[in-house]
């Protein structure tokens, strides 16, 4: 097996719902699900974040530390932080949600660096900070559930495979436009 | 039965989807149907604004007339019209959406008119421009197909009886909050 | 505008939920609407009769009768009368069902004196006893509700046309198979 | 930890799906999901099958083996083994069925040895046959993913704690009736 990559730092310009920045390296020994997505992304609404919810929820944060990142890649004037703000109130949103660091009216710098597609997109980083699962659309609760446990169960340094069928991808969002 | 009240004329500020304002005079003839929302409201995004879709694809336009209306009272800055212009598009909204005329930060003007406890609200008046039902939260997709056709059925000047459950309140936002 | 067609009469050998048999001549001055299901058809589980329950929970029974008829044309010896008592008390079915009458293991009476392609066949016969719509697999609440609508606002003897988009037809069972 | 309890072996008079009867003892080494159902039973319909198929084609037989078991304690001549073999095949289910064993008209034996309340439920035992969970009612499909996946990385004696919320228990059946 290839060894794997460890997962890039993400820049944020700003943090909701977390008293201080998160880092990637102060997550270490935990397991991390970021929920990248855009508030105006209809496939982010109505399945990204609420699963996100669902996986805060059900995971102990010792074990699993669920982020969201607002990476936002189009109508930018719309999605601005004080909107994101309003946002994350009305869907009681309450996991940590940092705004992707801006690059002029493009792509935002930590989307970029994981060469995401679009917007929602699922990323499960191991205890040991490595990149193990990048998803852009819908995964199902049965596939992310089993794919989040399978990385909390290891304890030391080797990697599992699992069943990674093709998420769906109806009501996503790319630079192309939101199907 | 008491005499019908006319429906009070909407005020908007700005439209979307039409290359002319929409005035309830212009409409006479034919039913109307609004749909009071807000584009950051819970319920509106994952049932009013769906099944407001659902009635214009189904009846025909010289029948019934779907307006959507913007009624922001909360989050003024996040809900500017740019903002909306941004979320029509991306939720592919097709039918005309007027911004409620605002009132300060307050309660803007068309929402005040008539009465509207918060949104989603639906609003049904007659082919004679009479206000017959206004209904705060979700009505079932039965019900509300049952009581736009017992408007486009009529002909004359007289009112029918509808079955009218009250609708459910769940994800609605008033000036209190969004539940 | 061509004449409208009475409604066969229907034939069946026991009725459910029913202190005596029904019949349409007896039903004149309610709109009838017939689920005709089978109990072992995935489409009418999921869809036909729950959908069948609420149009019986939302309009009064002096102007809408719900009418559960069981057509069945395949695995006889598995939807005998007395499975089907047990499956209308576990899925709780309030309004009266009646068995189409067999005619050995083929298509039983009423489904071939009406023509039905399987189930779920949703029909809708208007106050005089005609045969106003007959609809193989699912259609929308929405559209379901401003048909019956439409039948209920008759007074006289005129009909009145309605739009039809053609249902869905995921889970159906046709003597065929089912899909 | 207390030591984990083997998994009773089931009874079985009966088999769909499979060229020969199933045993626990065969199994050994795999992770093994039984649904215990009804076919007659709401929520296994609803529910807990469709979710036991979705378990089958996700994860590969060779780490986990999805099994039906048809527990029926109530209405035993609607649902006879004919019955059953007529619903899974219009509900396309295509995992390994067996019947309980019947202890007259009573709880089947089966059953009666895992002391389950009713239907659906679900039990996982792990790859050395030990039983590891047993939940009535609906699990989602986030946390079975998660259980699952759990016991499949358990390469050792070792057994992992997951956690546990209480599962929904609309559309039961237990003998005491559905809910």
């Amino acid at each position: 097996m290839p060894a794997l990559r460890a997962a890039p730092a993400w820049r944020a310009t700003e943090w909701f719902n977390t008293e201080a920045p998160l880092t990637l390296d102060a997550l270490r020994g935990r397991v991390v699900m970021i929920c990248a997505f855009q508030m105006l992304c209809p496939g982010c609404v109505s399945h990204g974040i609420p699963q996100a919810q669902r996986v805060a929820e059900l995971f102990r944060p010792d074990d699993v530390q669920v982020i969201g990142l607002h990476t936002v890649f189009e109508h930018h004037e719309a999605m601005a932080p004080q909107a994101l703000r309003a946002f994350l109130h009305e869907y009681k949103v309450a996991f940590p949600v940092g705004v992707d660091a801006p690059e002029g009216d493009g792509i935002p710098q930590t989307m970029r660096a994981y060469g995401m597609q679009g917007t929602p997109t699922t990323i499960l980083i191991d205890r040991e900070g490595r990149l193990r699962r990048q998803a852009f659309g819908r995964m199902s609760d049965l596939q992310l559930g089993a794919e989040i446990m399978a990385l909390v169960a290891e304890t030391q340094n080797q990697a599992m495979t699992t069943a990674a069928d093709e998420p769906a991808t109806e009501g996503v969002c790319t630079p192309e436009g939101c199907r």
